[in-house]
């Protein structure tokens, strides 16, 4: 079983990485190799199997095929430019997001042997003028040219799948919170930062108003469904493989009641409250009534509460 | 007003010419100049105003440069490798229709005026595992690849109009019928060389039972809304600029029976009943329940009867 994840440095890449790592097998398979390709160079990580890390510019073909070998069984195609940036800039969004995905495509179907092939898309493909609930069967309609290119991701990957190139499967991932690390400049960064900064005795600002509602899975949950998300049988996935990954819907309020919950009264009264009217509408725009209903039904999984997430942090990314 | 029709050698594409020849005018403007780009050289059309005919390769930016001069306030995209061809050369499918159409938004980004852009795309991207009805807010879950690549393109124009590079505007066609002149590589040629045919005292084959439910409208349909289709204003069109065309939804039978009732009993006495396994999981594949309510908000219709339908071949295609 050898594994390339593209986007092997980021944030869900290496934490994949390390459940990789940690678990031995995917798909009822020994793992003999894990690649780790990224733009700048993945950390390493330690595991029984051989690990690899390596840059890799999706953008060119050549460099795709050097990160993921003949023999390659499964292939996480976990790298994107993300929303803000391929909103200022067009034309790279594009070339990453959609370019680069079709190289990744093209190079797993040079393979000849249809190995499997995980897409993560995003809720951002939700929006515009159609009707919330959105469901499996509702039209991607984005208003960022990052869900355009999502969109379009997710229609490859279908129709890659059905030519038989390969075994392909594309969860849109919901909002991730709590992600470790440093603010971004992302517009829902706050989503996190407000648990995250307050957790360590920092102050953090959150934009909106408690009954802001918004669609959230924990990253441990979200590297525990990409996993399973692998391992779905391949006649499962029906004439659609691209999905919604299972979240639950939380509002700011109903979020800090979780943090005071699990980590007492102190982190939240580092929460300031001051409007950004710079996000304020791209944050008008996103929707939240998302039903996940057939990756639920494939055994993918929310939070079961969102002080799961706040203790998820604390056991796997604070201690770091 | 300068317009440029791409596909111009096309069935619509001269329809549209005539059409536009005729009347002299789109968007409250005279029409100044009328461009045919087509791969092979369109003929070529009798109007007030200056008619250009050149060849085109829509996968080739430069020669799509040279098809859309400056100063063209409208392009019909209407080129495309049809879809029983698609289904068979990948490549070549996604060469013309996802990279051609890329070509050619990119081009009419670089106008750098906002050019009004009509783009058709096709019932082909309904199928897959999405419940009927589809509305104008149903997932494209497209089963053949044609259909892929024309909801690609859908999301491209909407990325494109959304970020003010184009004035797009994308409409999904019905099956076109009848259809004049020879059969094309469409799975549903037969749809129409069944009446075009028998009318012309020649059999034809229907590979499908008289029960089999399609959804359809006349090319003088398709090119007058194609016509209301640019002069929609812009505004109207909201956050999604792509919609389904109007259509009418007939079986076999009653199609022959429209054409009996308008051609007499001797037409349909040449049609023969064969098979075509080719052809039928393509067939099987597509849906019939279509809801196109915002096109016919916006003011597109479909044919009254399919007697309409048979009534239109013999005016404006059989003399010639």
């Amino acid at each position: 079983m050898n594994i390339v994840i593209l986007g092997g440095a980021g944030l869900v890449g290496q934490k994949l990485a390390r459940a990789l790592a940690k678990r031995g097998t995917l798909r009822d398979a020994e793992i003999s190799r894990l690649t780790l390709a990224d733009i700048t160079d993945p950390a390493p990580v330690e595991a029984r199997f051989t690990v690899e890390t390596l840059t890799c510019d999706i953008t060119d073909p050549a460099s795709v095929a050097q990160a993921i070998p003949d023999g390659t069984d499964v292939i996480y195609l976990l790298a994107a430019v993300v929303s803000a940036h391929a909103e200022q800039d067009f034309d790279f969004g594009y070339k990453v997001n959609m370019m680069g995905t079709l190289n990744v495509l093209e190079r797993a179907r040079a393979l000849g042997t249809c190995p499997a092939l995980v897409f993560t898309s995003s809720i951002a493909v939700f929006g515009g003028e159609v009707p919330q609930p959105f469901t499996d069967s509702s039209l991607p309609n984005p208003q960022i040219s990052y869900g355009a290119q999502k969109a379009i991701g997710e229609i490859l990957v279908n129709d890659y799948a059905r030519k038989g190139f390969i075994d392909g499967r594309g969860f849109r991932l919901p909002t991730i919170s709590v992600r470790p690390g440093k603010p971004n400049r992302a517009a829902s960064g706050f989503m996190s930062s407000i648990f995250r900064e307050p957790l360590q005795g920092q102050t953090a600002n959150c934009p909106v108003d408690k009954d802001f509602p918004h669609f959230y899975l924990s990253p441990r949950k979200c590297v525990e469904n990409l996993i399973k998300g692998a391992e779905i049988p391949r006649d499962a996935l029906g004439l659609n493989q691209t999905m919604t990954m299972p979240g639950r819907v939380w509002t700011i309020g109903q979020m800090i009641d979780a943090l005071t919950a699990v980590a007492g009264p102190e982190p939240a009264k580092l929460i300031t409250w001051d409007p950004q009217p710079e996000i304020e509408p791209i944050l008008k725009g996103w929707r939240n009534d998302i039903r996940p209903q057939k990756a639920a039904r494939l055994g993918l999984e929310a939070d079961a509460s969102f002080e799961d997430n706040i203790r998820y942090f604390l056991e796997d990314d604070l201690p770091a």
